[in-house]
């Protein structure tokens, strides 16, 4: 199975060096970024990989199987029907879209298309996330009533990258929503939401908020208590509780060790890992495995195009939400 | 120094107890409950108390100092108001009253009344919250930008008390309310809560939530989530987190003991403590001497009836909230 | 009951005050120190007792039932055995005695005597070893194979102190070696023991150890590992671990809060509770008032004179190893 | 910089997954195994490999720049032999030689060579026990008084691994040897070690025990003092702890996820991780990288000859210790 990578930021790195040093059964072929001197850079330790400034070059290789999009979001959905057109399987980094009314229309045009679209929802393959949804989906929890999630960055983003992002329900509170529906298996009807400006007063001039927090009234009864925050000064903070009839499973902080120090002034132990490629290195690797394992078995893929719209939906009603300051249900955006 | 006890109940039984193991300073001289006869054979071996039916006879006694009012809720205003007209110390279980227009006209009549009046917000008093509160007070969190509290209880209540207990906003979440007050030192705006009946039909039957939520926005800007539970079968659950620019501090549940046993199956420790006599134990017998302390040191007490208003407030804007689906600012009820 | 209390140090004030606050069915009639003046200030607080200086009274008060006997350890002899000879049961500090020879003959003379005589091994009632216990007893834990126990002071005790101490063996890890009975319930066979000095040359100069260790040869075939130090400087260390053939359980230390603090630094929680008062603070009341009731309900005591005998006939047999640097066998000392 | 490795067996095969996956420095050229075929399919999805049966053939081939030697310990000293003799850097996995004459021989002869010579002991490359190890360097400990050391299996050995392996000092305990002259930085001057047969007869047939411990005295004056166990059926259980004049610092399990379940039963976590594959994977990456650096920079190995020397020195001193009942001092093995 060879593959192409479209965008070589951040994302597109972590996956590509995934799928050379996990993935045996995939091969990185191509490395489609503008910035083809700076990939090129980065690229000539990890193997041998052609590298192209046109994305479109990775769709018409015929030798291609799939490619990864981990391209900036306003590009994402122009990509999609082309890789799709092209009869690619596709990787596709979160969020699905800019907008609603992309991300509605492809959920329309792609949900039965017949190549294989993951969206990188990395957190469901989160050893801790997934150890809990396994309580869950065995009935150790009992009947789901509360999850309580808790995210938190390490540092703020730069000024540019925030006015850009589309606003913190959909570039940052996005894995807050996708978690809500993956650990209940059940739809959201309804969100209330709001936020403050308490780190930055740049970000609530460009008309976005730093610190918010949501609540999400589940289909099944549930209720989905989110709090998210632009900075965490100890670390980058993700908490995840799931309380239910028959217990309660929660999901602290990893720490890049064990070790308890005891001194005069306090006991202690490592702050919490530092930031998302550390604390979600393994679940990066999980993905893009279980993409190359669903396109090789033919097997459907655990997060599909539907979450991607879904995620997106409740983005919007939250951020209507906010700015309305009254709850919004789902219904009212369909 | 010395008191009366007026209602014999489960809290009047911890005061009670407290004043006479924890608080060499005063005596209890009289206790007032009209279950004379259960009041006697559980008094017996604490001490030799008058025991008496009518809650009138302490406020009549000279001798009486001050006296402990822990009697059903909706007796409480009138108690509250003999009492002080008698020129007795109070020390008042709470809530400070059943509805909000009660809470407010004892609020207006007696907050300059020169005897001591002290609610009963023993959390105020517990080692944890306590210490959680002096990192806040010594700066070491920075600035408060978010609380979060949850609450839940070992076993669902009586139905029948229930019926009579004012609703979960009232009776259950008023605790998270003050805590709310007492940690960011600021006064709620707005409030949105709701609940849903995921445990008794029968709660639901009768008006209320067995499962609820509320969203504070206060004054200064801090936001405090607040997710309750009537019932969770591994105990007790007890938490606040207080988030701040420079940290976050959080409180987890107090275990009997700190053993941690590692077996084929797992590594475990304690439940938390069972409920609330004995989580809060030290905070019971703290309130009530820091009581005494107040009176007879005459010092201001540091639980006065504002705190037994405002939280009535914040309760009742929160029932509003759930029952209309909307956000509600504390400024429409006053 | 009535009670007399001789010596009236720090132990013989806890115990004091656990008889008047915790034990109602015992009263505390006579207080016999040589330091009148000092014991009637402390006293005055507490209740009204009988204070002397010569500890014949109490023994010779007909209406005295038992005494607590908490004097300098040398006076422990024949302090007990007046006391039997008065008829007096007798609640006695550890340990029994000053050198193993009159432990010997207290051990053969007063085994079968028909008042009660209990052994304030405190640590048999503290909450966690007791927690431990259970999982022993009730078969959780399997077979014994190791026991690892560690205990540590906050602060050097003063060298006076030391000097008349008997050593780190007779006045510290004496404790360790009831533990070590007391979970196995298996007797010592060997001791293999060593210390060094590393805090302060003045207790090297008064010929023993501030930090030592010792291995000991159950009969039953487990071991237990014993490590001590006169100062840990963040506070009272107090772990006990137990490891057998279905599973492990270590008793971690006491803290005061439970609040986890995370600041830029680090995540920090509090120290070890400071030390015995506090640490054990729960274990003294529950060992006095099972004093109470043995005597009380005629029930024998759970920690009686041979307890006392056999810790100091480990400690000699600790102190010979250190000295002579090879293992002892108890069988020698017999 | 090219590598052949001598011996497929479950550690030759985690360092060549290591070279291959995280040291693209190092390419992997001859596997050597007298079982060819297994290897062989062993091999195939990991890379391009000539897999040889006998060990010569890279030592002999001018390409090779280094071998890893994961051979059974008794052909560890002739392999290394000749390895230096071809001029070839060796990676060589621990023990160092299966009796003392050989290891102390090897040492003679093999300390001053040129070739680099590092000693598997990938526990100095944890990163539990290397954060110990840098609060120690960095003087936050103070003084270093006390090492504790736990290492338990999560089950037995096959019997015929027992049987020449050696013995528990040898083969098992060999880690917490070296840990101790890790951590100190300092030579141990005496051993008294002994142990039990508690697991199964069997191996006490052979000769040997299944729960052991040893007390070190070290040249600085620490004491170190270290527990084992064949078998724990709650999984591997790895601690150190290490007390100084300014503080304690310790390393405990690893687990897979940080996931808290609270049930009606109890509060519990995930067990260690299974064993040593899972437990210390990072730290084998990290020694065989670190060797491949020390060649490529021509940089001194971190743990040469001498530790291997060093620790069987120890080994035969617990050994001895343990069949003659007596403390014995390293001095009397040189």
């Amino acid at each position: 199975m060879k593959i192409g990578v479209i965008g070589l930021g951040r994302l597109g790195r972590i996956h590509t060096t995934n799928l050379v040093q996990h993935v045996p059964e995939a091969e990185v072929k191509i490395l489609a970024d503008p910035r083809v001197e700076e990939t090129e850079e980065w690229g000539r330790n990890l193997g041998d990989f052609e590298i192209v400034a046109d994305w479109h070059i990775p769709l018409k290789d015929p030798e291609i199987d799939a490619v990864v999009i981990a391209s900036p979001t306003t590009l994402h959905g122009e990509m999609l029907k082309e890789a799709v057109k092209a009869g690619k399987h596709v990787f596709m980094e979160k969020p699905l879209a800019h907008d609603l009314e992309t991300a509605k229309e492809l959920f329309e045009t792609l949900s039965n298309v017949s190549v294989k679209i993951q969206i990188a929802f990395n957190r469901r393959f989160d050893h801790n996330f997934r150890k809990i949804k396994s309580f869950i989906d065995s009935g150790k929890l009992g009947e789901v009533h509360l999850i309580r999630t808790t995210s938190r960055d390490p540092h703020l983003p730069d000024i540019e990258f925030v006015k850009k992002s589309g606003g913190i329900f959909f570039d940052f509170m996005i894995h807050e929503f996708d978690t809500a529906r993956f650990l209940t298996g059940s739809e959201v009807v309804e969100v209330y939401a709001g936020g403050s400006v308490l780190l930055d007063p740049r970000i609530g001039e460009a008309g976005d908020f730093d610190t918010a927090y949501a609540m999400l009234k589940m289909e099944n009864g549930a209720i989905c208590v989110i709090d998210v925050s632009r900075k965490a000064v100890y670390g980058y903070d993700q908490r995840v509780e799931v309380f239910g009839s028959k217990g309660s499973a929660r999901a602290e902080n990893d720490r890049e060790t064990n070790v308890i120090m005891s001194t005069e002034e306090a006991v202690c132990t490592d702050k919490p890992l530092y930031y998302f490629p550390q604390r979600y290195m393994k679940s990066f690797a999980n993905e893009i495995e279980a993409f190359v394992e669903s396109v090789l078995e033919e097997k459907p893929v655990s997060v599909g195009v539907e979450a991607g719209y879904r995620s997106i939906l409740i983005a919007r009603a939250a951020d209507v939400s906010a700015r309305e300051n009254r709850p919004v249900r789902i219904a009212e955006l369909l």
